[in-house]
């Protein structure tokens, strides 16, 4: 009898983007003529610069032709391109990262939930609560957790809470944890991750011999120069973390799909009996065995983002949606709001008004304003009361959602 | 203490293809002039289709506007794709499958160690032998089996033997099983399963309340009218049967990636009390919460393969792949080897000559006629004594290698 990973029956509900969906389609549905400003699902909305469409166009006639057609692939990328992030991401910015320890993927949301394969299933997890969902989905699934209590969160998990009371600085866990997800700037919050706080958790990492997740997908909006790009900027770092990075948001790769996951050589797990084990080697096999490279002419696409004219037609987008951010954080302050994030990051993180609930303001923004934004809630519990919103629209609709939130502030909201 | 997934260990030190890159290489190195004719790996050498190229373009082109820029996709694959695939493999060969049944996913060889996840740990899992590493692998890595044998066989696996003596027809297994691994048109062997062959495996399914993993990467190859194409050409397998198939192979897509997986919504697991539980949603959220849909432009090519020119470009793909497989079969059954498979399948299967073993055979093949074969024992114990060679090359290095294989045969193997 073919027995199903019953993990999965204690998932809840509504992955939360299929629940906002549902949403705006009921809305769209009675409401026809409504035009609707889409600003909750982090998709950027800008096309691909010219110098990877070219690249992936001439890649594209490499395939067409049997001189240089080229089948299966490293799995682990092509050196020219595993070799472009290492020196671009990494050296010149005086990081020691080899070419050897980047594995090239098809989504950083892809890695973090296939990392888990690597890892026992005997590992404490933590999580920052408001949290990506699929951190926590995954672990569902790989059977880390027990079942969910009435605030969704899941039995064994060990959530962070990061809201304004903290400052959104996680507090270090006060039971040991082995596996610890970061994400800076921060997705959901918006916020980044000074020196001190990411030395603080390579700290605990080495005295726990615990593995930091970093995921650093939003990397490409970081403005101030003090702020760090790279949790490997943390002496000690290669020996306790990974770093996941992605094409997706800066160079608008959402729906060509590429990404990468840093493996230092240095970093070690655990087995039972308490001897070291390097996890390259591990990675390295299960990238090999249950993953065939991403496309081609997609890994020269990402090859262009780092040349000249790809970096420059990469910070004008960056400008470009920074500038919706900016918008944001200025018009929702002057109008009375509590807002966070949107300085390094493209979302803006804000406090309902009136004691309205994270959904509850979902509705309201979208009945009355015809905003579609994210509700802090569904992020975890200590979202509740929160709300996202992302810049990844154009200054025209920005503008055009801040007047008619105004509207409805005036005309008093609830 | 960050724990590591121990199973891990378990694995045997070279997936196979690793193994033959690394023999190739010392050759190649020891002798930089030798024309080394590859026919080891099943990699297509042909480009792709100038019908999906252009489709490729256009979708390239398509993300570089605004006006018609796409991000995230459905995470399933694009309706436009799931539909031409429902309509063109299955509904018009009379087979009931719909588009919603259908997972657009970047790869067979990902789909077939990902569907794991959704099962439980206490699966009893059947594979033929020879059989695909991977099926075996990921299944090491989940945890399903003991240590290794020193045949390399797996405890608590089940293996089929499939050798010329049972003429590559497997036994049921005289012990229940839980899932079972099929691969028609078979790698290595090259063998076709009959409608014989699949209604014994459906009942079987049935009787056990087993799933049925069918791998028909290599479906394009079948010419005999008599030789099922789908596995749900079999009534009842509906309910039993999850069936992957690729574009590698046909279109010449295993450096861009695209495949697809069919869970029909009749297809039951059970839960540890004997429930009834639909497969299709577990593999659903799956895929929402740990994949981000393929590439649109590679989508775009996919549905490409289905239009008039498209198929017809594929058809002069697999005529001249299946040109070099009757080559290989006529050449070698005409110097005496004992040859199977190369009919309905790009793969030709010997028995290795004057009881060399299989990797014997390999660095013979290698070192005398600088031709790189797979050695029959890298897929399983019972393909001991045996040797894949691939159609996947030109008529002008197949006719070339059958030449070396001659001169070789005739100075007295060994």
């Amino acid at each position: 009898m073919a027995r199903i990973n019953e993990n999965y029956l204690k998932l809840q509900a509504g992955y939360l983007f299929p629940e906002i969906g549902r949403r705006v389609r009921a809305f769209t549905e009675s409401n026809p003529d409504a035009n609707v400003i889409k600003m909750g699902i982090g998709d950027v909305t800008q096309p691909i610069p010219p110098a990877i469409i070219k690249a992936m166009h001439d890649a594209v006639d490499e395939m067409a032709s049997a001189e240089t057609f080229r089948g299966y692939g490293p799995e682990q990328g092509y050196a020219f391109l595993r070799e472009a992030i290492a020196s671009n991401d990494y050296q010149q910015a005086g990081v020691q990262i080899d070419a050897d320890e980047i594995f090239v993927s098809d989504g950083s949301k892809c890695d973090c939930g296939n990392i888990l394969d690597i890892f026992g299933d005997d590992n404490r997890i933590a999580v920052l609560d408001p949290v990506y969902p699929v951190y926590v989905d995954t672990n569902v699934m790989a059977g880390h957790t027990g079942p969910a209590d009435d605030n969704g969160r899941y039995e064994n998990l060990v959530y962070m809470p990061v809201t304004a009371e903290n400052n959104f600085e996680p507090e270090l866990p006060s039971e040991p944890v082995d596996i610890i997800y970061l994400c800076y700037p921060n997705n959901p919050t918006g916020v980044v991750a000074t020196h001190e706080t990411l030395t603080k958790w390579v700290e605990y990492a080495t005295q726990n011999k615990a593995i930091i997740l970093y995921d650093a997908a939003y990397v490409a909006f970081i403005s101030d120069p003090d702020v760090p790009r790279s949790i490997y900027e943390i002496p000690g770092a290669r020996k306790v973390a990974i770093e996941m990075r992605s094409f997706s948001k800066n160079a608008g790769f959402t729906g060509v799909r590429c990404a990468f996951t840093v493996i230092p050589k240095e970093l070690m797990g655990y087995g039972k009996d308490g001897q070291e084990h390097a996890i390259h080697p591990l990675w390295n096999r299960r990238h090999c065995t249950k993953f065939n490279g991403v496309s081609y002419p997609i890994q020269r696409g990402a090859e262009a983002a780092y040349s000249e004219e790809g970096k420059a037609q990469i910070e004008s987008l960056i400008s470009y949606y920074m500038h919706n951010a900016k918008l944001l954080r200025e018009g929702l302050t002057s109008m009375g709001f509590e807002v966070f994030g949107g300085e390094n990051a493209p979302y803006v993180w804000l406090k309902t008004p009136s004691d309205m609930n994270s959904w509850e303001f979902f509705d309201h923004l979208l009945d009355k304003c015809h905003v579609v934004g994210t509700p802090g809630s569904g992020f975890g519990a200590a979202g509740e009361g929160y709300f996202r919103l992302s810049a990844f629209n154009s200054p025209e609709n920005t503008e055009e959602a801040l007047k008619r939130i105004q509207d409805s502030v005036s005309a008093g909201i609830k």
